[in-house]
């Protein structure tokens, strides 16, 4: 039975593993430094659909296929399926996975989805409600930009401040074992607005939400940055991970020579248009299922904290002078 | 610790009870037939603020107050927070729940959104993993006319099988207790897409995933109509109504002496422009956490099932020629 220790953080007792993962990119991100990590990509950014938003759907249906056949189980195992992702409605994921016969969660996180279901599916698996629970996300950098910005026919030039949506998904298959990775605690985030007003600056209104997750999640465990061996954070890019190191030095918690950030490892930085690094939810769902498991696999990392960050805005509240609140939602995972 | 007893259903083995519930409704609503039960109503659409995004954000905050004033606890005893709304990215949470200190987890269910919500409370509570957990949701008819269909100023008509969104939002809080109205079992529903495409019927698309979550619950506990005071179903409205009827008789299930819809509760009948009924998240939301949760405690009801029903399609899905898919969440709330 799972078990709270303090405000947020939840360790999770009965050893809920990663027993299968699967990651699909686009060609920009198959390109890019940790490109033949992931297990699937196509130089059609359609994805043989005829929408960008019917290709984010296929994405998540091939990365959910991709972690059942490397977990050799049937979607008939699946006992629920926790998805979401930024397109509106979540369609993305509602069309992704209408068809499959398990059991429909649809959350919302914007870029923080990976992390929330994970940890949803990790919470389920431990406290035997399921047997095998999933946890899926994607993102798409064409449905994105229509949606959140402008059509691509445009050819809008951006900011150097703002990121470059990943196409991507990436999904997770946890179930209870002693030999994999396994998720050890998880601590939900709150909603944490600091007024930043800038759509183009996604990296500062996620930050101070991703510093007060990491120093809520130290002072729950009684644990300092140098216990775990990488402190993986989603898609702050340049300026939201400077923004971080320098809201958590206030509090004494120095994690930079242990962090790295999903935005700043999927791209080449010299590519045009990438500017302060990747985003979206595919950005660190497709390399939590893909860099991070390999290395959690082959023992490279054995305590890892992995972390997704969110930024809950929307054109509407944009346009309506909002400002970008952000929400971050912690895992702990560690090799048995 | 909950156990799994069949494919989809959960039963919660812990009394996670209801002990807090709050209603806002517009003034339509507090105008029909049940509007007397609801907690909070206002004449300004607009809740006092400038916008009704910022409206409909404002009532889910007046919700959770108002659950939180009638349990006796403050918000800070509350570990944790499920939202979610029908507005892009779930606008109407973020800026209805920031600022608040509680962990907070998006989802979304579309209308199906309440029973989701209050669902993973009462396992998150059953599991022991939260002390004290909230579920909310709301929607707003002006925000939702002119995200989903035209600009009010349009005064477009709507045809006879289209519903009215619901201007409400219900919060319910749940805490383990053994005298009080608590969630014996919880079913998570599939994604259900039998290819209905017309927009301005929600009640039809909705019914098939409605009929698909009911069947699957009175196979999974082996039980029947007749072994419960009352079924409601979230907003399938007239059309929805007849055709759950329809498709349930063909598997010999007749519930319609024990059955009521929200959708059909909540509006005079006469009003221009209610057509088939209500609709919305805050739809069923706001039924629950008055006129049921009244009845609950005074005995009138002891033993219901809940299930609200949620049509999983966006306007740019509709316009792709997507179908649009169901899904149905349902719950078994019980008398001590």
């Amino acid at each position: 039975m799972a078990e709270r220790i303090c405000n947020s953080t939840i360790i999770l007792g009965n050893r809920p593993a990663i027993i299968g993962y699967g990651s699909v990119v686009g060609k920009t991100e198959r390109d890019g430094p940790i490109g033949d990590e992931f297990d699937r990509f196509d130089v059609d950014i359609r994805f043989g659909e005829d929408t960008f938003e019917k290709a984010e759907s296929r994405i998540q249906k091939i990365a959910v296929e991709t972690a059942l056949n490397k977990a050799g189980i049937s979607e008939k195992d699946c006992d629920i399926i926790f998805a979401g992702d930024l397109l509106n409605q979540c369609i993305g994921s509602t069309f992704g996975l209408k068809g499959k016969e398990i059991p429909y969660v649809g959350i919302y996180g914007a870029c923080s989805t990976m992390a929330l279901g994970l940890s949803l599916a990790s919470i389920f698996v431990d406290c035997g409600i399921a047997n095998v629970a999933a946890a899926v996300t994607s993102s798409h950098f064409c449905s994105a930009e229509r949606q959140y910005r402008f059509p691509l026919e445009y050819g809008a030039l951006r900011t150097p401040t703002s990121q470059r949506t990943v196409t991507g998904s990436g999904a997770t298959l946890v179930s209870r074992s002693d030999n994999k990775p396994y998720i050890n605690s998880v601590t939900f985030g709150k909603i944490v607005d600091k007024g930043v007003t800038d759509t183009n600056n996604m990296g500062a209104a996620m930050a101070p939400s991703a510093a007060d997750t990491i120093r809520e999640y130290f002072l729950d465990t009684n644990t300092t940055p140098e216990d775990y061996d990488i402190i993986f954070t989603g898609d702050l890019g340049e300026v939201g991970t400077k923004l971080l190191y320098e809201l958590l030095i206030k509090d004494d918690i120095d994690i930079r020579c242990r962090h790295n950030d999903c935005g700043l490892m999927i791209y080449d930085k010299n590519l045009r248009d990438v500017n302060a690094g990747g985003s979206g939810c595919g950005c660190s769902a497709a390399v939590l299922n893909s860099y991070v498991m390999h290395r959690l696999e082959n023992g490279d990392f054995n305590n890892i904290l992995f972390m997704s960050t969110g930024a809950l805005l929307s054109p509407t509240s944009a346009l309506q002078g909002e400002s970008i609140p952000g929400v971050s939602h912690l895992i702990n995972i560690r090799n048995p």
